[in-house]
C-alpha cells in the first residue's frame, strides 16, 4: 500500500514516471496538489494542453504551436541552416542571440548501440532541404560526444555531394573556465584552433 | 523566453510550483512529457481523477475516495482515537501494522508564529467525537516539534475533562541508532522511560 486511496496510488504511480522522482518525492508532491486544488487543476489542464497544442514544426521539425514554426516563417537567413539534435539544445543557440539562420532538428543522434542509425532521424528532410538550392551553409551543432560526432560525420559525407559549406561549432576553452582544470583534449582543441589578436 | 511556445512556457510555470522544482528541473520534466505523450495524459488524467474523487473523510478527516473512509467504516477498535497533524503521519502508523484503532487528523498543528490556532484545527470536533462516550484511550501522535509538543499539551487539556485516557507515543533511541550520535534530549527520555526486561 502507497496510500489507501486509488486514485492518489495512481497519481503517485505516474509521477514516480518522471525522472529523477522516487516514491518519497511522488508522494509528497502529491500532497503538495491534493493542498492546493488550484495548482492540481492548472497544472493538469497546462499538460492537457501542451498535449493539443504543441506538434513539429513540418519544416525544421522543431517543437511549435503555428506549424511551420516561428522561427522558419520569421525574418530569418534561410540560407543558413544549424542542424541541431533536439529543441533544447535549439533553445541554448537562440539563448546566445548570436545566430540569425534557421534550425533542423534531427530528434536524436546516430546510436547504433540504442538501434539508432540515420533513417530513424530526420536526415532525409535535411538532405531535401539542402537540395532545394537555397542553402548556403549548413552549421552541425550535434553535441561533442561520441554519438554527436558520428552523427557530424555522417552528415558530413552526406551534405558535402551537395556542394553545400558544411561548418561545425568551434571547440575550445569555455568562457571562465581555468586552463588548469581542463581536459587535455580540449586544451589540444584550443591550441589547434588558435586565432591571431 | 523560457521557450518559443506558450503552452509549454505555462506547463514549465506549473512544474515550478512544485516543492524542490526549479526552472531547469521544470524544463526537464517538461521535455520528458512531451516525449512520452501516453504518460503526459495519464499525468494529466490522474491529477484530475484525484481532484475529483478525494475528500476529506467526515468522521476522521483523513483523505479518502468513499466517505466515511475504510478504517472509520472497517473492523477497527472504535474505543481507541489516534491523533496525528495530517495524513502522511496517518500512513507512516498504519505502515507500523502496531495500531488497530481508529484515527483522526488533525489537519495541522497549533502555531501561534503560523497564526494557526485551536480553532483553524480539528479540535472540535475530536472533542465532539471523544464526548458520545464510546471512546476510553485518546493517543496524541502530533510531531515531536514546538507545535506538535504544543498541540499535545492542549488536547491533554482539554481531553482530561471529557473523562478519557490520554496517551502520547514513546520517546526513545530510535531503531538501528547508535546511541553515540543520539542528541542528549532524547537520552534523557529513553532514560526516563526505561524499562526492566
Amino acid at each position: 500500500m502507497i496510500t489507501n486511496t486509488s486514485s492518489l496510488t495512481r497519481l503517485v504511480g505516474e509521477l514516480k514516471k518522471l525522472p529523477g522522482v522516487g516514491e518519497r518525492t511522488a508522494l509528497r508532491l502529491a500532497f503538495h496538489l491534493l493542498k492546493s486544488p488550484q495548482n492540481l487543476t492548472a497544472l493538469a489542464d497546462s499538460l492537457l494542453d501542451v498535449r493539443n497544442r504543441i506538434r513539429a514544426c513540418s519544416v525544421c521539425f522543431s517543437i511549435t504551436e503555428d506549424d511551420p514554426c516561428s522561427i522558419c516563417t520569421g525574418n530569418r537567413d534561410n540560407g543558413t541552416i544549424c542542424v541541431v539534435e533536439n529543441f533544447q539544445d535549439l533553445m541554448a543557440l537562440e539563448r546566445s542571440n548570436a545566430y540569425h539562420g534557421v534550425y533542423h532538428v534531427l530528434e536524436g543522434a546516430i546510436s547504433p548501440l540504442a538501434g539508432i542509425g540515420p533513417s530513424e532521424l530526420r536526415i532525409a528532410e535535411l538532405l531535401e532541404r539542402v537540395g532545394q538550392g537555397i542553402v548556403n551553409e549548413v552549421v552541425i551543432a550535434t553535441n561533442f560526444t561520441v554519438e554527436g560526432e558520428a552523427t557530424a560525420l555522417y552528415l558530413t559525407k552526406a551534405l558535402k555531394s551537395l556542394n553545400v559549406k558544411v561548418t561545425r561549432l568551434a571547440h575550445g576553452i569555455p568562457l571562465g573556465s581555468d586552463i588548469e582544470f581542463v581536459d587535455a583534449a580540449t586544451v589540444q582543441w584550443a591550441l589547434q584552433g588558435r586565432s591571431e589578436l
